[in-house]
């Protein structure tokens, strides 16, 4: 809960000129997951605001859901972060799966995936409208005349949809970036198209390297086939480093690691993800059939991807757990410094990956870890920058300022 | 739109002592007043955090909507800028009056006062159970047991009321201050009877002393009824300070600012305040009665308080805008340092206010001009502090950390 936390920990991250710092969001304290791993969140925004006025470069990209929130508001408060880092702001956008979520906000369980997904796309539009919705030149501050903004280049959105009715014009000008960055984590075939439509960054989670480039691939298509160019959207697989100065040494520390992990929050973590509650289920057996073929109305792709890397491997539930991330089926390299960068240039070379976002599973430790001993490694070979080179987060992309629709 | 700025204009404030700075809100980019005067909004709460973040004491209002927001969101949001801040966040309790902004969350117009008033009830009780759903012990962090919060201690609310069904518990745990403090501004018999049942401190546009001290007496007594102690809720009228060295610069700083003053802006605030058009008024004349008589639907007591004042000074419309602060109903006084502290510790022993909430006209300079000139005078005199003695606004304010519910 402390702001000199994450200060410090943002500014381990700037001094290594990552991209941005990415802060997920739940809407609810869902059962034991946080109650145990302590991840109680402050919203995203209000803390990346906090962060934006403690940090420089670095690019803030907060968490905020189409299903709960309104456009109106989504819209000025990005629009707000972005004028207040100087064009640093990024938008994940997410549909909010969970019956605990759906509790906070007036409603006994959560919308079914499609329709879900089918709010996404109107509010998307509404946010994308709303922030097009005055000139870049609209703020003319003249003063002798006596005008601030002319008026002929602000303009009115008048949205009427299934879900919105929004008059617009927004409440603030065009912010630096234009467009804060969209960015996106849906991995169902609904989530990959909503994606291929929409953003500009694709979160996910992958295990192996096969499934990754089949994800790359396969959004790269999709993003192609809506007409966009495929360079401009960035797939960044979830990573979770666990290095040391040897390989011994990364081996004692993923011991460590484990022996602190907790078999309840991984099976929590489980349930979360599959829709069903796993809190009785033999940690020293496989995944029963039932569970393998529960078709999760929550989190499709994620649950998909844990049955298969548990058959592939012949792994037990708790081999499972400790094998991707206590459950949330991030992927785990183990390794000294030249180990994991080698992994990480085969996935970026060889079409599974873009960039990664990372997953420090202490913090700031394992963080400080990873840029002491990985990051001059990716350096040396030509494929980590050695600073930053433009301001904004679509800078640190090489994505370009959009125009006004 | 520029962070520096804010940071400059709240650093000064706090290097004055002061309790807090208080931003407004709109919702809405409203014709004439706000494309003239350029007081486009960055949204509050994200700005503050950003202050929060580049200040150790000073207090930080928002303002938020019970009309168009959401209790879960506003609950967290403030408790979090309560976390960020180390317990220095408030919460300007707004109903959002006016069609534009309505046109902007799925309304054709605004709903009717007693409806937004009645709405209000249930919003605040729904944030306040939130911030009360975590004993403050609740966070327990035993590293050895692996339980960081210990589930006993943290509470659904289960509210299901008219509006709002929320289930809870609220994703962080309780904030520094217990409850943020609540600020409300309403003027109105329904806002005062509001603000006496939920305000800490209240804001409002008082042009007289007679009618300041009316209200403030009104406000103690309706705090009183409702069991509530009278001391703990503080009364802050507006007040636009002019201040020069002498009387003779004040009043040549004055001129300067009238020579500036739009009369479109003037009007178009009126129009606002009176909820109907105004833009092609005499300004030579004075109020037309039909005006006088309109009933308005969106600031009821601001308008009445301007039709006051009209009539007894006998004003044209133009001079009702220039003694008004453009119209929007707030004290001007044009003075030397001595005039304005005389005029202040009038209004504080006399029972007409608790502190003020100051307008400088311009940013920073009036602010400047007033913490140079006139707070040493205050000093001087024994009624404003020399540092600050707590972290917290509730300290500055004097107002007591609530316990749970």
């Amino acid at each position: 809960m402390s702001l000199a936390h994450h200060q410090r920990v943002t500014r381990i991250a700037e001094a290594a000129k990552f991209d941005s710092v990415f802060l997920a969001d739940a809407l609810a304290l869902i059962g034991e997951v946080r109650r145990r791993s302590g991840a109680s969140r402050l919203e995203p925004l209000t803390l990346l605001a906090a962060l934006a006025a403690s940090t420089e470069r670095i690019g803030l990209i907060a968490t905020a859901s189409t299903t709960y929130g309104h456009p109106f508001d989504v819209a000025r408060r990005f629009a707000g972060l972005d004028h207040i880092s100087g064009g640093r702001a990024g938008w994940n956008i997410v549909t909010s799966a969970g019956d605990d979520l759906a509790r906070n906000y007036g409603f006994d369980e959560q919308a079914a995936h499609e329709d879900r997904y089918r709010g996404a796309e109107e509010f998307v539009e509404v946010v994308t409208r709303l922030w097009d919705s005055w000139d870049d030149d609209a703020v003319v501050v003249d003063k002798e005349g006596g005008v601030f903004i002319e008026d002929t280049r602000v303009h009115p959105i008048d949205h009427r949809g299934d879900r919105f009715a929004v008059a617009g014009p927004l409440d603030v000008p065009r912010s630096p970036q234009g467009h804060p960055v969209r960015v996106q984590a849906g991995s169902s075939p609904r989530g990959r198209d909503f994606a291929a439509r929409h953003a500009e960054a694709i979160f996910t989670a992958q295990l192996t390297l096969p499934g990754a480039q089949e994800f790359y691939g396969d959004i790269r298509e999709r993003v192609a086939s809506h007409g966009r160019d495929p360079d401009r959207v960035k797939v960044l697989p979830g990573l979770v480093p666990i290095v040391g100065e040897t390989e011994g040494e990364a081996l004692a520390v993923h011991e460590r690691l484990e022996r602190h992990a907790s078999m309840t929050s991984g099976l929590s973590m489980l349930s979360f993800v599959f829709g069903v509650d796993m809190s009785g289920l033999d940690l020293d057996a496989p995944l029963p059939r039932a569970i393998e073929e529960h078709q999760a109305q929550g989190h499709q792709s994620r649950s998909a991807l844990l049955v298969d890397f548990a058959r592939e491997h012949g792994l037990t539930v708790r081999e499972l757990i400790g094998r991707t991330s206590g459950g949330r089926g991030h992927r785990v390299i183990i390794g000294d410094p030249v180990a994991i960068a080698d992994s990480m240039q085969e996935w970026f070379e060889e079409d599974a990956a873009d960039g990664f976002n990372l997953m420090p599973p202490t913090l700031p430790g394992s963080l400080e870890a990873f840029v002491d001993l990985v990051v001059p490694e990716l350096q040396r070979r030509g494929i980590f920058r050695l600073d930053y080179e433009g301001r904004t987060l679509r800078d640190h992309y090489g994505l370009e300022r959009p125009a006004r629709a």
